[in-house]
């Protein structure tokens, strides 16, 4: 475990948005910067559905985190003035209650005891460690990808509670596309063998079916014209392409080969299982019956929405939808359209894109 | 077998492209209409990947083809007219030979031992089909998805002996989008551990492994807008949904798990891997070092390439590069962009608005 996470134990039931509850969830943390004394400082980072609570790099853990270059002194979110905190979601495998936790209650691993998990039981969990922390009304929420959507649940659930919001590749819900992506990558772990409806030994996880859940997975985080311009019809020159006559003839294939190879063992597969299904869940039109009764219920003095243009699983016109919405009860909401060729990465990985965006926000906040 | 199949087994050795070859291979074609006394109304139309020769009922054969629409009396290819040709690509295995094919040299399946398949052999093998009929010349060649390709192979390489060309959905060469998912859609097949490596028992295939490959075929096949107008988030109504928590929540789960359940052992596993594989290969820029050069092997009278903007796999931008080679060596050369929203499947299920190009392109044929 890292030294800088922190962890937040609830002292009581946690009641799930669905139905049941959890005993005592854990919530890991990180934090960079410091609280001031008027506690309206405070900047929440709602993170996309894999990453842990170690966004940056910090003094007590100098590695980099998976939003290094967001998150510090200096930088867009800056540590100098705000007191940024992480929370590694609930259902996740990275110090925070999921699947893979001891039941109290039986003193075996939860797996698929666990109850269903939705993004509002992300953002509640969240809340606990905010207020645990002291704070009463957050400067800002960010929120990517699925985090977006964890986002918004907070917005609405915590109205007045929050000041402002910056969502990046995220939307008000999950359209078919996707949800047909994460259904399939969820069938894909689930169809192997040593998944074992959820049973796996963890020393011997669901492996195969979580390598291919992960290249489906840059398939749509990434774009066509990207691949396109960068791999071609190159072939691979990895000498062990030659021992199978099916797979990595061509250069796309091994970079996806070395992304799966990244990943695997890394994370839990029930918690995959877990939060993949809420991210398909969600959808801010249950707040009131439709997405504009659901936007009533903001209350935000600014927002800013980033979306980008080759993105297929959060596309383009859903970040329209949710600047127009916000829009409604926020009169200054921005919508910004980013043509990054990196598709729904591109917050990670287009950071010259995505850094003077969330620098502007934070500099021009006048208080 | 279907009554309307033909059979005709070449006589010899039939080499592939890559290397090695085939003894005596079969290759099994419908055909509808008569061939002309001038032997110059032949119509010769390549499959996409997963279609047997069975394109369009007949008398032999009064159950629908996979193009029912555009092939028959009075249909956009009218077998009144002219004598149209379907060869079940070779590799597959409704009646062609393929890796579920015996081997006469050992008596056994060919399994992995069958060769490197490309679609130039798909072109080859059909063309041998084409002289046996007796047809020194083509009156137009019809190509769909994968079958485009075979087609355009057929046309670079027996120049001369076709007048027409009509490319649907269809390109150049498959960019690295496309290869990335079909390299996944072997991948799952591989993983399932009823493949054994190529020598699954028939009477147990792989078939979960070829229901996720099927899955991710439709999420390519179609559009997102599509499925966002058709199902938007409508929960299904199947009470199978509820035996798991992981699936079949949503409508478009219900549907993609109906579409596999329909698939699934209707194909050979190891015949899919060949053929998905031939895919990847196929590069018109192997014709000369360029596709420029490639496209200055054609001799056609006229072309006409339909692409669809909602197409992910065969993008609309794919077609316009064809349309251009082709215009470069064949002025009458004609693209056609369709607004259709459903993506890659659209010549199979829009046949509205494809029927009345196929009609005017064969109507406006003034000998």
């Amino acid at each position: 475990m890292s030294s800088a996470r922190k962890l937040y134990t609830h002292d009581g039931l946690f009641r799930m948005h669905r139905a049941g509850h959890l005993k005592s969830p854990t919530l890991a943390y990180e934090t960079w910067g410091e609280l001031n004394a008027a506690r309206d400082n405070a900047v929440l980072i709602f993170s996309g559905l894999s990453p842990s609570a170690h966004a940056a790099s910090s003094e007590d853990d100098p590695s980099a985190g998976w939003w290094e270059d967001m998150i510090g002194s200096g930088r867009p979110i800056d540590s100098d003035k705000y007191f940024v905190i992480c929370v590694n979601s609930l259902g996740s495998c990275f110090g925070s209650t999921g699947p893979a936790s001891i039941n109290p209650a039986t003193g075996e691993r939860y797996r698929l005891s666990f109850p269903v998990l939705t993004l509002e039981d992300v953002a509640e969990s969240a809340w606990l460690v905010v207020r645990y922390l002291g704070i009463d009304c957050l400067h800002t929420v960010v929120g990517c990808s699925m985090g977006g959507m964890s986002g918004l649940a907070y917005c609405v659930r915590h109205a007045g509670e929050v000041r402002r919001f910056i969502s990046m590749s995220s939307a008000t819900r999950s359209l078919p596309f996707g949800i047909a992506v994460r259904s399939l990558q969820r069938e894909m772990i689930r169809s192997d063998p040593l998944w074992k409806k959820g049973n796996y030994d963890p020393g011997a996880p669901p492996v195969s079916g979580q390598r291919l859940a992960r290249k489906l997975g840059m398939i749509t985080y990434r774009s066509a014209e990207e691949w396109k311009q960068r791999f071609g019809r190159e072939r691979a020159t990895d000498p062990a392409r030659t021992e199978d006559r099916f797979v990595a003839e061509f250069s796309v294939e091994s970079y996806l080969e070395n992304h799966a190879n990244k990943f695997s063992g890394a994370f839990d597969a029930n918690s995959y299982l877990y939060l993949s299904h809420a991210s398909d869940l969600f959808d801010l039109a249950e707040y009131g019956g439709s997405l504009s009764a659901g936007f009533k219920k903001l209350k935000l003095d600014r927002a800013l929405v980033i979306g980008v243009e080759t993105d297929i699983l959060f596309p383009i016109e859903q970040q329209r939808e949710l600047a127009k919405g916000i829009s409604t009860v926020c009169t200054d909401t921005q919508l910004v359209e980013l043509d990054c060729i990196r598709g729904h990465d591109s917050f990670l990985v287009e950071m010259d894109a995505f850094r003077p965006l969330v620098c502007d926000f934070f500099e021009s906040c006048c208080d």
